[in-house]
């Protein structure tokens, strides 16, 4: 089924320990559509300026991507330059440019009005109810957001959560938004305000989804070779929004199997710098990590004759 | 079979955001002994002083601990004061009084030499080789370290580490101790020196194992109710080491369903302040828990049409 991401395509410079990057491929919309592309052709709305390399979207059509909603601009490309420290943690900003990005007033095709899967990427919330807005029913929507809004546009980011069905947040955000320390009880908070969903990305330890009394927890898939956590979560959600596409369902196992292939496609996302990975990445390694990720998590029933004493 | 254990049995006075309380039973020998208990009687080498309580060795001989290797010297018990703030990841220690734990010599009884399963508390670690001269040949020892004993006594904790079978760390012993930041490669590490497993404990996100070239991942089992991080991570090894102890086994299927045993008896400790959960815990609530832990982490096999494109 058809599946719309709008979102960030910009020009990241990257330093990290194992080394740096000028102006590569970045962008919430870019990861979200290279990881999503394995499972069908994602709808991408956003907007570059005049300065974006060809080569770029050559790359997203490349794997499949309808480019159609990516408007050029005059101007520069919304540019962010960050940095990693050893424990590759936490990114530390050095300088946003917003460019064209400034004034992204979010339009869609009329061949993506249809969309019937959507993820809302990490934009000001007004314009993701802007885009909701311009969508005719969709069947699941999912949507992400950071520090930034939570505290400076606390009640529009509000009204867009009561509007989706799923909301990714990771942990220090879920707990800054709802103001419980306790993940449960915070995920318990976000779906009293309507989504019927919650997924808890905790990096390198992995997610946790809350889905009604449901909870799912996934083990991060241990990478020995992390060179860049830049658009983690954002493959994250592209590899989960991709597969409910895919599948056209939303049923307990099928969202417990997209949280395992969302931090699939992160844990490959995080192996090179920016979205290189994605360029030789094949699908049949998706799977095959994904069968490694069962074995990692799998274990047996206990004995009945195991305890001394009551 | 015979699980013996060496660590402290103290007196801990605490101050969480729920509340606080004033010297009341703590210890790493202690919580293992708890955990332990309910696979079996647990053997105990510790010390206290004249001052300690004979209420808390009551309630240790009650869940059938053999008290027999806890001497009794003179002057006042090891306490133990510490805060917990609001996030209660980070114990800050406010006072420590070693008193009879300064000159702790462990001296195991005759009837404990025999000991088939030993678990190594967080003590010096010329102590814990001190212990394993005087076991008899035992078939699986495990031993705990923290970060002082990393940085004052790194060769003396290399050489016993070389002499154990399995290795309890948390994330940042782990770093620490082998120099990697990447938790595969500390991991591996470790393995090199010696043991045939290490356990990286992972508080509120789990833990995973590493044996041979295996891994095992085990989410925590979400509590939306923390009251008392302390001894977590003595009741983990408590419930991994009894449950290991109990099956006579180390298959890779075994050392799995001790993780896990260890994630949920490490759940109940958090639940109330010191000990207290252990005081009504029945072993038919670990084996609920244990099964919801399956629930948690139980996810299928990927449909075999799944991909768009390769």
């Amino acid at each position: 089924m058809s599946l719309l991401v709008v979102g960030s395509v910009a020009l990241d410079s990257l330093e990290t320990p194992f080394g740096h990057r000028e102006e590569i491929l970045g962008g919430s919309a870019s990861y979200f559509s290279a990881a999503s592309s394995y499972f069908g052709a994602p709808r991408v709305v956003a907007v570059v300026g005049e300065d974006f390399p060809e080569a770029h979207l050559q790359f997203l059509g490349s794997r499949g991507a309808d480019l159609s909603g990516i408007a050029r601009r005059p101007g520069r490309t919304f540019r962010w330059k960050g940095r990693y420290e050893f424990d590759l943690n936490t990114a530390h900003t050095l300088d946003t440019q917003l460019n064209v990005f400034a004034d992204f007033q979010p339009r869609l095709p009329e061949s993506f009005v249809d969309s019937e899967y959507v993820f809302l990427g990490n934009i000001d919330p007004d314009l993701q109810r802007a885009v909701l807005d311009q969508v005719r029913g969709p069947r699941f929507v999912a949507c992400d957001t950071m520090n930034f809004w939570i505290t400076s546009k606390r009640e529009s980011l509000l009204r867009t959560i009561r509007r989706v069905d799923l909301l990714f947040v990771n942990d220090a955000e879920v707990r800054q938004l709802s103001g419980e320390h306790n993940v449960v009880k915070a995920a318990r908070q976000v779906l009293a305000w309507g989504p019927r969903a919650v997924v808890v990305k905790r990096g390198e330890y992995g997610a946790l989804l809350f889905a009604g009394a449901e909870v799912f927890a996934a083990a991060a898939f241990p990478v020995p070779d992390v060179y860049d956590p830049t658009g983690a979560g954002d493959s994250f959600a592209g590899g989960f929004m991709g597969y409910l596409a895919r599948s056209g369902r939303e049923s307990p196992e099928v969202l417990r199997r997209a949280v395992v292939l969302g931090s699939v496609l992160a844990s490959f996302a995080v192996e090179q710098f920016g979205l290189d990975r994605f360029r030789t990445l094949a699908a049949e390694e998706i799977r095959g990590r994904y069968a490694e990720a069962r074995r990692l998590a799998q274990f047996e029933d206990l004995e009945s004759d195991l305890f001394a004493v009551g």
